[in-house]
């Protein structure tokens, strides 16, 4: 079997890496030599040991017969969507680990790859290596799905992990972030929380059988969490992880990309660094959580590869996902669900703080807080309540006097 | 699509649970609607909402075309085996959760299957609902895997943490066990290791695609250990856990099954009570866990329902795997595996002990205790080796004049 890679950067020239280094156990497992005839890339590799193969003339590949299979590792919405849909109207199946492409345009290329009996494949776009699309739209195809939540982006992990264990605040962890690689020169899709709303958007269309786009998602980054709100959560027994959190409930369903106070009992509040982990709920499964390395090349290259495998296995056996876009949203609004809030306000006047608090919240639990730098700091949990409700009584504490700023709202997880 | 469930049973009766409950969405994944038109049950279910379904006659499940598949969940090696062979050579695809069976006869029956241009899959024969063989077959098919480690066994675990937690020895915590219905009136292959043994050996056969016969596994079970076992293990900031371990190195192929003192930062030690996990390794993926419920009539019956849907949407797919029986074994000796080891003696003379232990095993490490009847222990860390060396070693001790016992000797995980 022939194939091409488009795009030779870090997970295609790991694909073309995978499939020479383990070139014997692919061979049995695929049934078939699998063998990379071309790489199309517009830059130049002199050294690389791929040189021969790569080409910047993509008829190279449209015009060779012998090639049924194309890799898309160019990532992004532009050439790549346009070299996607020409692979699959050409009768070839196509296998990315491209989120935003997947993300924006799934249901249209799912759609082209039916209309043409080949499969558009992405394991890849969610969770690095971690096996989590099969099993979620087979392996789990059993059971209806209530709830997924996740950990889906390395980079704000790793700095969450780094601000909690050493103290670091936020700019300082995403400086260390950067030198080690794990995050980019222009980092807002990763700690704003675009990246981490894609692969949900993705999960949530494969675990409800339905296409949920990821431009009607609640998303909120990372930037504005400080030392002083990773202490309060330590306070609480709990950390602070970027959760992306998807629910269904009846018709409804909930999506949200937001950092959330966990405990450390909770399954997902160990995973650290930059790894990944999603939890899903079944009705007949229960809790079932898959853990891995959420991103890097070879990671990532071994998910590719696996749906190379699976093609070349099945070679006729068709798209399975039904992704329509709807002329309504199927996408509630997240202010509904229920949830409890951590608040943290810097004020003048501590007992007239606490005084309208009480008056304006009701029953909340004030954090006794004895470390450097809080003693302007009032911090507090609510009770349980319609995120609609605590955030309309939060605002109200902005034009109070003895309230100088609201610093910080996070969310609870309570379930 | 018709299909017929042979044992009615726990898990059996979950799969008529889990098909009619998810009636549409399995309709929806599947392509077609699944109904179950018979059950084959020797046991009369007067009061059950399936009764109409269910026969004593096998006859009327194998004269019956529009059966195409049959769900063995009959469990053992006898009936069930004739059962998987008559549906097999009839045409008829087979799903089950009978990992005795998939363990002992797993050659023959897929050889059948391929013979007969049908499927025998085995999915729930792992881990409960935890999707594993699949994902380890298809979704990290690009990697050779080095390493699988699991903790297999909910019963051991559930007495284990119970033991760690409460304090509880080990019979203490079995007969709570048996009253939740954790384990069996006789646990013998639950806590002797047994019933790991056979997954392992199924985990096995699929990681490196060749076939593992659980008969010649090294099982060790847990009903040695005690409260001051779980002591000492604390003193190191470990617990103990009921392992199985399978490790690829070259053409060798190392498996057990046996207690092991783990670290309590290793991903396995916070699994805890009925609940299973999965550690692989990958050479492109590194470390990827799955976790979840590995036991339960409707965690399981989802397992095999998913097999079921796999088969309906891919009627013509044929069975994947290379299992066949060797002229020789492809197991090796684990004594040759390195490893570190944790000795607990009781002992008559403290001081005589402790050199002789020194002479005997050269840079060893004792444990401080200081807990309520450790006063005549003596509990000592080896330094690495291979175990045959070590447990050399260790049998000299038994000899000794100040060495009245050597009580337990459990292996530390040190990777």
């Amino acid at each position: 079997m022939n194939i091409a890679v488009l795009g030779y950067g870090v997970v295609g020239s790991g694909v073309v890496e995978v499939i020479k280094k383990n070139k014997n156990s692919i061979a049995l497992r695929a049934g078939e030599e699998i063998n990379v005839t071309r790489i199309l890339d517009i830059r130049d590799f002199p050294d690389s040991p791929d040189r021969d193969l790569i080409t910047k003339d993509p008829e190279q590949i449209f015009n060779d017969p012998s090639i049924k299979i194309v890799t898309e590792t160019i990532g992004g919405t532009g050439v790549a969507y346009e070299f996607t849909k020409r692979a699959l109207m050409s009768g070839r199946h196509v296998v990315t680990s491209n989120k935003e492409l997947v993300a924006l345009h799934g249901p249209e290329l799912i759609q082209l790859a039916k209309q043409n009996g080949v499969n558009y494949l992405f394991e890849a776009s969610v969770g690095g290596g971690i096996p989590i699309i099969r099993p979620l739209s087979e392996c789990l195809a059993a059971n209806e799905i209530s709830q997924v939540m996740g950990i889906l982006n390395g980079t704000t992990n790793y700095i969450l992990t780094q601000m909690r264990k050493h103290g670091k605040d936020f700019n300082e962890a995403l400086k260390e972030a950067q030198m080690k690689g794990y995050a980019e020169a222009n980092p807002t899709n990763d700690i704003e929380g675009f990246d981490a709303c894609r692969k949900i958007a993705i999960l949530s269309s494969i675990a409800y059988n339905e296409f949920v786009d990821y431009r009607e998602i609640h998303t909120e980054g990372i930037s504005k969490i400080t030392s002083m709100d990773m202490q309060c959560a330590e306070l609480l027994d709990s950390v602070i992880k970027l959760i992306a959190l998807s629910k269904k409930a009846g018709d409804k369903i909930y999506v949200r990309v937001s950092p959330m106070v966990i405990s450390k009992t909770h399954p997902l509040a160990s995973v650290d660094d930059v790894f990944n982990a999603i939890l899903v709920k079944g009705n007949a499964i229960g809790d079932v959580i898959f853990y891995g390395q959420g991103a890097g090349k070879l990671p990532t290259a071994s998910a590719v590869v696996a749906d190379i495998i699976e093609i070349v296995k099945n070679v006729n056996a068709n798209n399975r996902y039904n992704w329509e876009r709807r002329p309504y949203s199927n996408v509630a609004d997240t202010k509904e669900m229920e949830t409890q809030l951590m608040i943290r306000t810097v004020i003048r006047n501590r007992e007239e703080a606490r005084r309208f608090i009480v008056n304006n919240f009701g029953d909340v639990r004030f954090l006794n807080l004895d470390f450097p730098g809080s003693e302007d700091q009032l911090v507090f949990i609510t009770e349980r309540n319609t995120e609609r409700n605590l955030m309309e009584k939060a605002e109200r504490l902005k034009g109070i006097a003895s309230i100088k700023e609201v610093a910080n709202i996070l969310r609870i997880e309570t379930e």
